[in-house]
């Protein structure tokens, strides 16, 4: 029986501004020095203190962003391509943290040891909510409480590990359920929201592939030979795993974050089936991921209680695993087609800000709904973002398409670079690293050898049936391209109360630091070195395959900025489609409708039956677009056609609206998308040279000029 | 000596969503049954539970902000002008907090009262941040912690005041620094950034004096009557307040909200002097209130221990005020001014994306500064957004002031529709009211009373030297604009530990309601009533005081929408000026710079003074216009303004940024204002005619054609 009063102790939440820390190092006078001064004042002083330090904290988070922002713009303007924003982040990130581990003033933190009042009789199964302390008060001022004494509440926070030293740091930097519940989602919802389906759909197979299949293998094969590596290191570390442990491990280091590769693949016009394949796989695997981990973690902690393998408990967490990515995939599906429909059946597009908030309000609430029906939120919402993409976008206004892309795009690359510069921070100030150099090169060698796993035997099956297969100089671009980000730092933050979880968090840590600077940065020469096309645009692919999607790329061509690579890029389709590229999708559509027959055979089948499904009922159902249910559902459902068929849909202009080939229907097309897209390089320089060559190359009536204006109007 | 052991409380935050309630009970049953389960797992389900009811809860406001934001399309549509947004808001959130109150279900929070283990020695002023409880946990599985005891840590909350009955309530529904931290911010912000410069520098005058003195008036008025009232009452209530409470209570409820009002003058073209007099002082009083309450708390704290007069404490209360207010004031104009800077002298606009984050975090590092130095972070964010629309706004790109505009258009919607729904389900689900029929009728005599004071004494003082006179009719709808809001409820919500503060709480919850409802409401017929001038545009007021402005009243008659009203909106300068509003703005700089001479007299001398400084040093040093720094500093100065003055400003066109009225550069003008502004009423459609009815007109050779296209590309 002892009573711990005020013993000093270091908690790493520190700043490093210097006005700040004087004001701070006032307050602490305050407190420790005012014996005759009211107990609420000192109270209030420390909340103060509290508020204080919480918005220097962000200010730190903030100035970093801010940075990085200007940083990046002079990188970009002085054409440095080695080193992506990402990258950028995290080693001020890095920089930031060790002056504020290194320079920051001390904050103490004060615990007592406290029983239960008389005779402590617990009937509940649980600790109590809240612990009423009473605390004496030697004020003067007795006009407020005559005793002398205060209640004071005090709220559960969770259970204390060790308590000799690494006892649980109350004031830890940021609470890592801020990556799941804000941070991430937008990144997510944006990476659905601006999928490229058209080449997203034509790699469904293989994107499935390797981003169900490979992410499981992956994850196993980590899992396994991680558990083989440490039983033969020294005792305390191997007796500190368990199998689940480095399985957990396993499924939080496999999904990738390509985010440099994906910036200069788009910088560079990268083979676009290998762009689709890059982007898809990560984007599904980041799902697949937090749904595997999840299973994981209840398999351990709900289902076996030895944490070796048992059948049952491994068939629950089978089914869980099933379940809650089916469930979630299903209710971010249903809130986006409901989106659709009620953007179709209402005139809300009159009002634009109405009908923005009324799509981030749908979009926020199916993150919500299924974090309240203990799904996983982050899955929801990737695909509440790809149907709102592929269904709503459509029936919105002009002006609601931009703002929701602009605010998504912008959300997204404030989260994103958030999140990166905090993996650099955190690795100087979050206080639960545990550094292991055994560990962490076998986690290296074994992430390799995951991602390795993932590609090679996957691609091998895949060019079996593979018409343009994927060749051994892609298998090592994709290979390359695995590098670890958002996801699995908030994977591993998550839980850290083990020494194995804080061993995995520090690995975590260091190899998304590695791979995002080192691989991120060597990407372009890698490029090279393989010999990737670069300079392939839609355009070259698709007059090679099929010679008719020219107004495509033309159009592609135009907005696709490309950094001023001084390219000719006024090419080929534009002469002779000097009308068409003024509303570039119908025309793309109409061509490609001729096209069909010849590229359908290389279409997998499961994108197939799809699509002619999302034509037939899906798209008439949601959209404005033709054919409408009435031509395309048996005679007998007519009256329940017409009622869900819109007069806008029976009485447009069938030539803008009709799109024949789904597979071609880019929502989030090139003429609004590129423009306004990640990088921006140079967009408004080339866009006021490319709009003046048309000019002078249009010369029709007003109606066409009327068009012009509207298309453009678009972009600016 | 007793232990409180599970004693059943109701705590109100509670859902309404079925399937919710049955899994909550679920789990509940789960908790109670599990006599052999682990406690980690019951934790573990507990934790997973809370998580869920906090999204069921943020979910139900989410759901209610999308039932609104329907709503008001059906309204807008049917053109239904008796009931606002806002006023839509708080009617849904009463319905729904009723249902909440009487339908949900009901979660138990369990306390027990501890004392510290062993001698208690307590060397510390204050209370330990955290409590360490010993918890012997009966589980079967030994493998964890061998004594089956474990520690649990409790955190810091706060004083619990009534032991008996009204405890703390720990899940309170929202943390009412919420409202100052997430919801006011970007509401604050966007009043700033869309302040009309214009004619709020025309009138400035009477708009600080409505502000600073008349909240100022009206606080001690309603604080002395709300005594003298309050002292004649029964016992209970009379010995509970004190005068500061009383004189804290006229503080927060003298700021005006009117948002309907506004939205109404917007849509019928009201006098544009009164829309900025009402809007200016709304925007101002906010600012004052906030800081005249804050003030007001410090000296009841910190200065006086009495709660009577002090003399000493009255000084440091009071230079409190005008520090707190200037320092922030000047803390926000900076950082506006230094984000001028820097997308003046970098080139980051080339990069639209990166120069909006730069502007929205630049704009947020300024609300967490003031706040880091114990500043009001409101009241910089607010002159930050007139800084960064007066100034930043002419540096940045075109995508990015439209981005950036939208962006803070969408925040403040959602915000503040949010904070009118919470103001709607709190008065049943926040469990700290105190209804007290004499209070609450006092309060709302005492409320007209203090606006009355405000409006009629100030505006026959300003009368007096006022050359637009405030007409009887004009003071009259000043009275009555007199709405309350957000920022009052905010304050009233911030502080309820006493009965006197629960009371206040209540009172003003139910001003905000009945003013925002049945004022609001009311607003259309008083209009009428008052016969106040509608639909006078800009143009026409300008046409009739000097005859030149007509380019600019046209561009906002092309863009201003008026939801289709049917008036002929093409008018008078339009055909005369067929080639002038293509660039509005510089036209109308021009010809303004003509009747200067004629107006300058009617202009206050704090705006002249200020509109001369402006346009010579201000401008010039974070803006790229003209005249330059080289030609308004002193010769001595050159080489210094040199290095102050970018390449671009010295190159570019003088007839495109010259502007030599700093009075009529509105920088958020009507031209990109409007056209996106709150109701976006029918402006697609009228946009469409106007732009046909344009190119009817303009027969230009391929550069004017261009300007067209960049200037329509602006607002679509």
């Amino acid at each position: 029986m002892h009573t711990h009063t005020a013993p000093v102790r270091r908690t790493q939440v520190e700043r490093c501004c210097w006005p700040s820390s004087l004001r701070l190092l006032t307050v602490c006078a305050l407190i420790a020095g005012c014996s005759a001064a009211d107990t609420d004042i000192t109270l209030d002083a420390k909340a103060t203190l509290n508020h204080r330090i919480q918005s220097l904290d962000l200010l730190v988070f903030v100035f970093l962003l801010a940075l990085t922002v200007l940083t990046i713009w002079l990188f970009k303007h002085h054409r440095v391509s080695w080193l992506h924003e990402t990258g950028l982040a995290v080693i001020y990130g890095l920089i930031v943290g060790a002056i504020i581990r290194y320079a920051g003033t001390n904050t103490t933190l004060v615990h007592m040891q406290v029983e239960p009042q008389g005779i402590p009789t617990y009937n509940a199964k649980l600790p109590p909510d809240t612990l009423w302390f009473k605390y004496p008060v030697n004020q003067t001022n007795a006009t407020k409480l005559p005793e002398g004494v205060k209640t004071y509440a005090y709220v559960f926070r969770g259970q204390v590990y060790d308590i000799e030293e690494n006892e649980i740091d109350l004031k830890a930097t940021f609470d890592p359920e801020v990556f799941f519940n804000i941070i991430l989602p937008p990144i997510i919802f944006y990476a659905g929201y601006s999928l490229k389906k058209k080449y997203f759909f034509r790699n469904l197979g293989a994107i499935l592939t390797f981003a169900i299949v490979g992410t499981t293998l992956s994850a196993f094969l980590i899992g396994g030979v991680m558990y083989g590596c440490v039983k033969l290191m020294p005792n305390y570390l191997s007796s500190s795993f368990t199998f689940l442990d480095t399985l957990y491990f396993g499924a939080l280091i496999s999904p990738t974050d390509p985010l440099t590769i994906l910036a200069i693949f788009h910088d560079l016009h990268v083979d676009v089936n290998l762009y689709a394949l890059v982007f898809g796989e990560s984007v599904l695997n980041d799902a697949v991921a937090i749904v595997l981990s999840g299973a994981i973690q209840n398999y351990g902690e709900h289902y076996s209680n030895t944490g070796e393998f048992e059948t049952t408990a491994f068939l629950r967490s089978l089914s869980d695993f099933f379940c809650i990515f089916f469930l979630s995939l299903l209710i971010g599906a249903v809130m986006g087609c409901f989106t659709a429909l009620l953007t179709k059946f209402t005139r809300v597009r009159d009002f634009p800000l109405l009908e923005s908030a009324l799509f981030v309000l749908m979009s926020y609430s199916t993150f919500l709904l299924a974090e309240a029906t203990e799904l996983t939120g982050v899955v929801a919402v990737l695909f509440c973002g790809i149907c709102q993409a592929h269904y709503t976008y459509n029936n919105l206004s002009e002006d609601s398409r931009q703002r929701t892309k602009q605010i998504f795009e912008l959300l997204n690359f404030l989260a994103e670079n958030f999140i990166f510069s905090y993996i650099g921070v955190s690795m100087f100030t979050f206080p639960k690293h545990h550094f292991d150099a055994g560990f962490i090169i076998t986690a290296f060698i074994c992430a390799a050898l995951g991602r390795a796993v993932n590609v090679y035997p996957l691609s091998w099956l895949l060019n079996i049936k593979r018409k343009p297969k994927i060749s051994s100089n892609f298998q090592h671009m994709l290979f390359f391209a695995g590098l670890r980000g958002a996801m699995s730092f908030a994977l591993a933050i998550r839980n850290t109360v083990s020494d194995a979880r804080q061993t995995m968090l520090t690995a975590t840590s260091l190899i998304v630091i590695f791979t995002v600077i080192i691989q991120g940065g060597a990407a372009n020469f890698f490029l090279n070195w393989l010999k990737i096309p670069v300079g392939v645009d839609d355009e070259t692919e698709q007059l090679n395959n099929y010679q008719v999607h020219s107004s495509d790329g033309y159009l592609q061509d135009v907005e696709g900025g490309g950094g001023g690579r001084g390219k000719t890029r006024l090419s080929s389709g534009a002469d002779s489609n000097l009308d068409t590229p003024l509303d570039g999708n119908a025309a793309t559509a109409t061509i490609a409708a001729g096209g069909r027959r010849r590229n359908s055979h290389e279409k997998a089948i499961l994108a197939r039956i799809w699509g002619n499904f999302d034509t037939k009922y899906m798209k008439p159902l949601l959209t404005h677009s033709r054919p409408t249910l009435l031509e395309t559902l048996p005679v007998c459902c007519n009256p329940i056609a017409r009622l869900l068929t819109t007069t806008q849909q029976l009485t447009q202009d069938g030539s803008e609206f009709r799109r024949v080939d789904s597979d071609s229907d880019i929502c989030i097309d090139n003429d609004t998308g590129n423009g306004l897209s990640q990088d921006g390089l140079g967009v408004g320089r080339r866009n006021s040279i490319n709009r003046m060559e048309i000019l002078e190359h249009v010369q029709s009536p007003v109606s066409t000029r009327i068009r012009l204006l509207g298309f453009y109007g678009k972009k600016l």
